[in-house]
């Protein structure tokens, strides 16, 4: 584990000749506001808060840590569900909260290249009236840089792709002060090593992101939903098969569980049974196609044995079906008004899925524990969400947890489909990768030799495996 | 650059002791086989070829190979077009002959898993009984494991994505022997640095794929083909821009310029006019989308001044109308019979498209070179192709062929849009990645100490930078 120095009032007055007098900050409430994200993690505060606003300012401020061997961890707008941007080990916390400029829109390339601060959601505001966006969408206002930065997706990840398919190119700071650029504005590249994906997905351990310009897509002129019940999560599961084998390349495809459901009709009255039930949406260049889909679409579920089937191609009845998926989430924080939650993140091949559910209800029975289930069915991505209340709830969510990963991994899968590794899933990655770990470390080690860069991360720190 | 050992008696004995008798090769018949792959770059022996059968046999010879301290050279089937597979420093030659086996089908998950050495073609053959491909198609029958060492694409592109789009995991041997698995089966994956895309596209110079699980699409139920012709480069490329625009989400968006369409009609007389001519390609679930999409599509091409527009669903009809885009470099080779070819590769933002090409019409004016262009417009990737005889017509196609990749770069493009770097492109390296050919070297240095796998390609090694 590497030794780190304190942040000293020397460095406090390097950084503030670097970034300016109100660009850095030791006041308590900055430290507090940047001390957690939205996970279960416990807080741990940074020693000082920076804002640069330009990619010189990151690379000198990296330079500098380097040199004196400061921790830096990067901090989009903490929304992270892994701990992915808690300071573990104190240091300099740099936000990137002043930089959320569009540097350029390239409208006939269909992209846009962009500062790392910017939300993703006040980005597609901006892009529509070029009739474009980012499809990416984790759900929170997300900045696009800690989307990279994680990998995150969600719900459309289906028809186009995690945050990773959807960048061309990216501007780097190192960890030595070096400015480079990555991947390249044409969609085609074979030329050399693709460094572009070997620093999205990599939390900010081996580089800080500070320009990226990414791939849009034309906004569909029309849009359709369907939802249907199950008497069987493998009847689900084989209609999300044969949809995706009927090449309807369905924009999204949405699985809740049966406990879910019930919980949404009795806290909201939401319009559901409580059965597996899936929420599908289709994106068209024609009206004329998503009508014959939702045909295609019925007769696929009727077949698979359906208890219902109710579609739209009209927008305001669209967001009507759509509603209990959406507010899923906060209906369910709404019913267990004293409780934190904790959100499980893996995935498995899709043909593994009903094993991987079965495990969990099996789980939820034995050990007597609280979970919804909610998944990105389409992607064999799924969510188990624990509300707990202290310790010994806490402790059952977090064990349970970790027996959900083990089954995910045993069935070909992964520890984190969507939410990267962050602080919680390290313990896994022994696991998952084998001798590859190995591998990422000898990178890690390659390009931050005083492992500065957003420490306790991705890699098991001894001290740090009782973060959680 | 490394120094290397030469291949002893002592070392085919060992290599005889790892492989068996009947896969280990110093025949002049099977080192003249593996010197030259189908680029003008000149033909180097290796002084060994040898036949593994299984990942466990590659991971042992390089690790015989590491320790000797020589090189090792992977082969699919000898297609590659920029030098990439020529064993420029001699050392053993590893050819993938013998390994081509579909390890397992996974049907419901959209999956396959191969040996490296099956060439697509045959993939696809023994995939089409369940109703899925595997879409990058480089033309040429190309192994799976050079398909994803070099990120080879194609025609389809477009829609389905290059080589790198179309896999999840690989069953990597690292120089020391290590054997790695990167990625995972599951389609959505945040845990840790993606190695998977490191080594697709690294052309066999950080490790050797020994196993790969590739993604795959249902073949499409329904096809519709276009051609349409424009007055300039200008209105067919604003076509390119506005057919993406509008969501149609073409299958295949294809560009043939006028010296080549004369070329073809002159030479098979193929109904094509003298014009630049873009040939369209669209895959749907249902034929009522198709026919609508056509009718969109034709909208737009008469919108942009087109000359003549074709259109078919019928699938004989399509694949006559596509014919001579299909046979256009056979037409040209036919054409040409005392010729060899040397084939450029660039690729740019589409906004620069139709900048690139009058920069190329303009050196083919001055320069008074023959050279036809075809191109993936809806990629922005072009092929420039010069027919040569004798050592004056090759320097000024390779001299036009830099001058191209510069100004490919400094329209903010790639020097290699599908072919790799190999011999031919390292030169450009420096110019495209700056900063970043640096940081890639130095993952070269940490996974491959030695510099024995595939030396002599990506980066410049000054003795062979004049192997063209």
């Amino acid at each position: 584990m590497p030794t780190f120095n304190p942040v000293t009032p020397e460095l406090i007055t390097q950084l503030t000749a670097i970034l300016g007098a109100g660009s850095v900050s030791t006041a308590r409430a900055d430290i507090d506001l940047h001390a957690k994200d939205q996970s279960q993690h416990h807080a741990v505060p940074p020693e000082v808060v920076v804002w640069p606003t330009a990619a010189q300012q990151v690379a000198d401020i990296l330079k500098l840590a380097n040199e004196l061997h400061v921790p830096v961890t990067p901090w989009g707008v903490g929304t992270g569900l892994e701990g992915n941007s808690i300071p573990v080990r104190g240091g300099i916390l740099m936000s990137f909260e002043r930089m959320t400029n569009i540097v350029q829109v390239h409208a006939d390339d269909f992209q846009v290249t962009v500062q790392p601060g910017i939300g993703h959601k006040d980005l597609n505001a901006q892009l529509a009236r070029y009739g474009l966006f980012f499809p990416p969408d984790p759900g929170a206002n997300a900045t696009v840089g800690g989307m990279l930065a994680n990998n995150a997706a969600g719900i459309r990840t289906v028809k186009y792709g995690a945050s990773k398919d959807n960048v061309l190119k990216m501007q780097v700071a190192l960890a030595d002060g070096r400015l480079i650029h990555v991947g390249s504005r044409s969609v085609k590249q074979s030329a050399g090593y693709d460094l572009l994906h070997l620093f999205v997905g990599s939390e900010g351990t081996l580089g800080v992101i500070t320009e990226a310009t990414l791939k849009l897509v034309p906004i569909p002129q029309f849009m359709s939903a369907a939802i249907a019940a199950f008497p069987t999560i493998k009847s689900a599961v084989e209609t999300v098969v044969a949809v995706r084998g009927s090449g309807l390349d369905p924009a999204a495809l949405e699985l809740i569980d049966a406990t879910h459901t019930k919980m949404l009709r009795e806290a909201e009255g939401v319009d559901l049974v409580d059965h597996p039930t899936l929420f599908m949406e289709f994106h068209a260049a024609q009206e004329a196609t998503l009508e014959a889909g939702l045909e295609m679409v019925k007769e696929i579920c009727d077949e698979m044995g359906a208890l219902s089937f109710r579609s739209t191609t009209d927008s305001t009845e669209r967001k009507k079906l759509w509603h209990a998926r959406h507010a899923s989430y906060e209906i369910m924080v709404r019913s267990h008004p004293d409780k934190t939650f904790f959100i499980n993140d893996v995935a498995v091949p899709i043909s593994a899925y009903p094993e991987l559910i079965a495990y969990v209800e099996q789980l939820r029975d034995e050990r007597h524990i609280t979970c919804y289930m909610i998944g990105h069915a389409g992607d064999g991505n799924i969510h188990v969400e624990f509300p707990f209340q202290g310790e010994a709830e806490y402790q059952n969510a977090l064990e349970t947890n970790g027996l959900i990963v083990l089954k995910a991994l045993e069935l070909g899968g992964t520890a984190t489909g969507e939410h990267g590794v962050g602080i919680g899933k390290a313990k896994y990655m022994p696991n998952e990768h084998g001798d590859g770990l190995n591998v990422m470390k000898s990178i890690k080690e390659t390009l931050d030799p005083n492992g500065i860069l957003n420490p306790g991360k991705i890699f098991i720190e001894t001290e740090h495996e009782s973060v959680e």
